[in-house]
């Protein structure tokens, strides 16, 4: 499928946890595979942090756990990733800087539609993602655990930390410093901020010792320099928009299934009531989603195991860039399904 | 001594390792107890990235490793760091975004002379620093080594890795992507920058278990947002000036003691003609100095011991601001001043 080429599902007037109303919402999703006459082969993928459906395709094919041979795939694209309903293809007056706040459970309402107005399924066979596509599965299962008997969420977490929150406030900080950005109401992309973030970004994505064995050359880049703007400051201009990088930055910041309606706050609780079958897959030297916090999470799911990516790419080992880490992914992923 | 009080050493015309020459440079420093009458029991403890002579004195005082009954303390303050000669003082031409690169081994040379010329000192009996504190140490080591016969280096190293150098250039990029900036030229201090450099440092310079347990509360600060703004804003606008910082980042990130004249680039090389007995001390949780790094470095040296703070405090382990681990540090220098 080429880069770009998705189906959209209108949701009409989407009424948003934050109290706002997203009219005329748009979801844009890619499926891959066909859907089973009992329409009991589907797998939901969510996109991540500024990801594009094709941007999942890589953990996508045939020989992989996610065979479309076999599998029903949808990758529903996240709301502000600029294919959904984001700042940068709102219409006035919701448009831009004024796009309203979208929390992780939006996007899961505005999934589970699809899955069920649209596609007409009452179970999905299990739900994945990478980073905040983590974050999304594990609201998949507080929120809908009836139709979530399996989940496989890799480096992310159910509800974002503080340190991570941190984290997240100096890409926001970079973003919003250059003068270009005039609040939101910027006349074009502000690229001085873009490029700030891109290198905030660049020290947490990969870990102190992808940059100290120089893997960055395996990634075909010949140096430092040529990494800080070829991947990371191009990462950050391709075809992304500033106020959609920021709402979907609100969004993981508040990530927190404890906030879902009915945990009155309560993380440990929401995590307990998961009775999806879990493989919880943190990356060993992921600097913004520690092992240590899904441990944590991993002990009140009452069926969830946690398992080690292990290995020096850091986040990005669930990004699709390191061979090893896709194929250790991949074969968690068939075995989950497996069972 | 009240903040601020400094002598001042005047070192003339100061011809840089870049080729420019500092006219009229001045190194501020201070000094704790007495020079004894053999002129053998001065300890050189250098500065910090931004920091001033009073804020490395919560490791000096009786009863303590560092007691000025019994050691000449001598704490220079780092070119550049608004005391020394740095952008912020010194008259134009090379004042302000013009002030001249600076090296590690710019600032021992500085140090050298005001340690043999103005106090008539043939060896040393100890070097020890946090952080760049740390990178002037070894350089001391690679440099004097007939000086220097004991070091203690803490959450720093001999040369910055290229981990290290992201995470500076995300700090460098906040700070000058503000309209404010105006290349170096602004009128009054760029404030909204200097605030998004502290936001941007804050993720880096605790733990992510540090921020997971909320330990900023036990330096009073109230919410992770007050940490945020009480703490680390107010550090960047403590006094300090962005060109000023920018000076000490270049600095920092081109920190490499195999630089030093005579070793041809070779860092191995550097370390192993190091005979300094050496305890180095990098913090378990340091985001940008972390321990494997040291392990390395140490490994180069040949009468070294590497010995790891533990605990979640990252590298402000080693800025004083958590009693146990100071408590960890003070017992090391104490047992090699001992020996």
């Amino acid at each position: 499928m080429p880069r770009g080429t998705h189906e959209t599902y209108h949701l009409g007037d989407l009424v948003l946890q934050g109290g706002a109303t997203l009219r005329d919402a748009t979801l844009a999703y890619a499926t891959y595979g066909t859907l089973a006459p009992d329409r009991r082969n589907a797998i939901v993928y969510p996109t991540w942090y500024s990801g594009r459906h094709w941007e999942n395709e890589w953990l996508i094919g045939p020989g992989m756990a996610l065979d479309p041979d076999r599998w029903f795939i949808i990758v529903p694209n996240m709301l502000g990733n600029g294919l959904s309903s984001s700042p940068s293809n709102t219409p006035p007056p919701y448009d831009r800087a004024r796009f309203p706040h979208v929390t992780v459970l939006d996007n899961v309402t505005a999934q589970h539609r699809l899955v069920t107005e649209h596609f007409g399924i009452e179970q999905l066979a299990c739900v994945t993602g990478w980073s905040m596509g983590a974050g999304q599965t594990f609201q998949w299962a507080v929120s809908h655990p009836e139709m979530v008997p399996k989940i496989l969420p890799f480096c992310g977490s159910a509800r974002t930390s503080e340190h991570n929150k941190v984290f997240l406030d100096g890409v926001r900080a970079a973003l919003t410093a250059g003068s270009g950005f005039r609040g939101g109401w910027y006349e074009s992309q502000p690229t001085a901020g873009l490029r700030a973030a891109a290198r905030v970004y660049a020290g947490w994505g990969f870990s102190q010792a992808f940059y100290w064995e120089r893997l960055y050359r395996q990634l075909g880049y010949s140096s430092l320099e040529d990494f800080l703007v070829g991947f990371w400051e191009g990462f950050f201009l391709d075809e992304r928009d500033a106020n959609n990088l920021l709402s979907m930055l609100w969004t993981w910041e508040h990530g927190d299934v404890g906030a879902t309606p009915g945990f009155d706050g309560d993380l440990e609780r929401a995590l307990g009531s998961i009775t999806a079958r879990a493989i919880v897959m943190p990356a060993e030297k992921d600097l913004y989603f520690p092992p240590e916090d899904e441990a944590y999470e991993v002990s009140h799911m009452p069926n969830a195991e946690l398992r080690v990516i292990p290995g020096v790419w850091g986040h990005f080992a669930g990004g699709g860039a390191n061979p090893v880490d896709t194929t250790f992914i991949d074969r968690a992923l068939a075995e989950l399904l497996a069972e």
